[in-house]
């Protein structure tokens, strides 16, 4: 199972927009610039985490992105959810229903004991990408970091 | 991210093998027909659990597959693990080190703050499917499963 390699990229554009004064943005090309990646497709992915409503773009001459919401009410948990979707990496496909040791559909009422401890499994995953937020990932950063961002991100220490 | 969706068949055939009496096997053939999955690919995901340490093979006429250790020492994670492997779903590529706003080596002695969080996560996963083992499976299961199982598997209740 993989998350997808983009999943690093988002992860730390929005690391990154975290660190810009209130109110600036900085463009798809800007954030690909920053950390040389594919600027069409960077692009596509910022807009999953505005659809996402992780990130808030703006139109126009000085448009771009910017967290849509502080810094500490977005998780890690939103933005993977945002790149890779909510979908549990285990699918059950109830082949207890099926074969020679076929149940009836009356025996399987309750949802499979195997399927839930996998569900159990991905709950225990979310549950600890949704207690870190962003503003505790810029706290752990060493305290020049946000003007270095911003100064090679936008121009703008 | 998605496990395979032969997790599920393997799943199901260790709780199948953790129902048999001391010593008997069943064979691929067997467990094959029992879920109505491919007998070939399947035998070949029994052999990445042999070769796991969850599953022992023995050949001859009446050879089969059991389980290699007591089910209470067989984890849904060993079994999990032996068909996906333990790679972590998330890849750090350190793009921090690339691009305009490159960190230089120094600066990244110390492992990424967002590649920890997400060590964490995957860590939380692990840690919840290493505390099922095989034998609570089977302890969830009604009282009359096992026999019934053990019939339709390998024809002798």
């Amino acid at each position: 199972m993989k998350l997808p390699v983009s999943t690093e990229w988002l992860l730390h554009c929005a690391a990154s927009l975290a660190q810009l004064e209130a109110g600036a943005t900085a463009s798809a090309a800007q954030l690909a610039q920053y950390f040389d990646l594919p600027a069409a497709y960077l692009a596509k992915q910022l807009q999953a985490l505005v659809k996402a409503g992780a990130l808030a773009a703006t139109t126009g001459p000085r448009g771009g992105f910017r967290l849509a919401r502080p810094a500490s009410e977005i998780t890690l948990l939103q933005i993977v959810e945002a790149v890779d979707g909510t979908s549990s990496p285990y699918e059950c496909r109830e082949i207890r229903q099926q074969g020679r040791g076929a149940l009836s559909a009356e025996e399987c009422q309750n949802p499979c004991i195997l399927a839930e401890k996998m569900a159990e499994a991905h709950e225990a995953w979310r549950n600890s990408l949704a207690t870190t937020s962003l503003a505790e990932i810029i706290a752990a950063l060493p305290p020049s970091a946000p003007s270095r961002t911003r100064l090679r991100l936008t121009g703008t220490p």
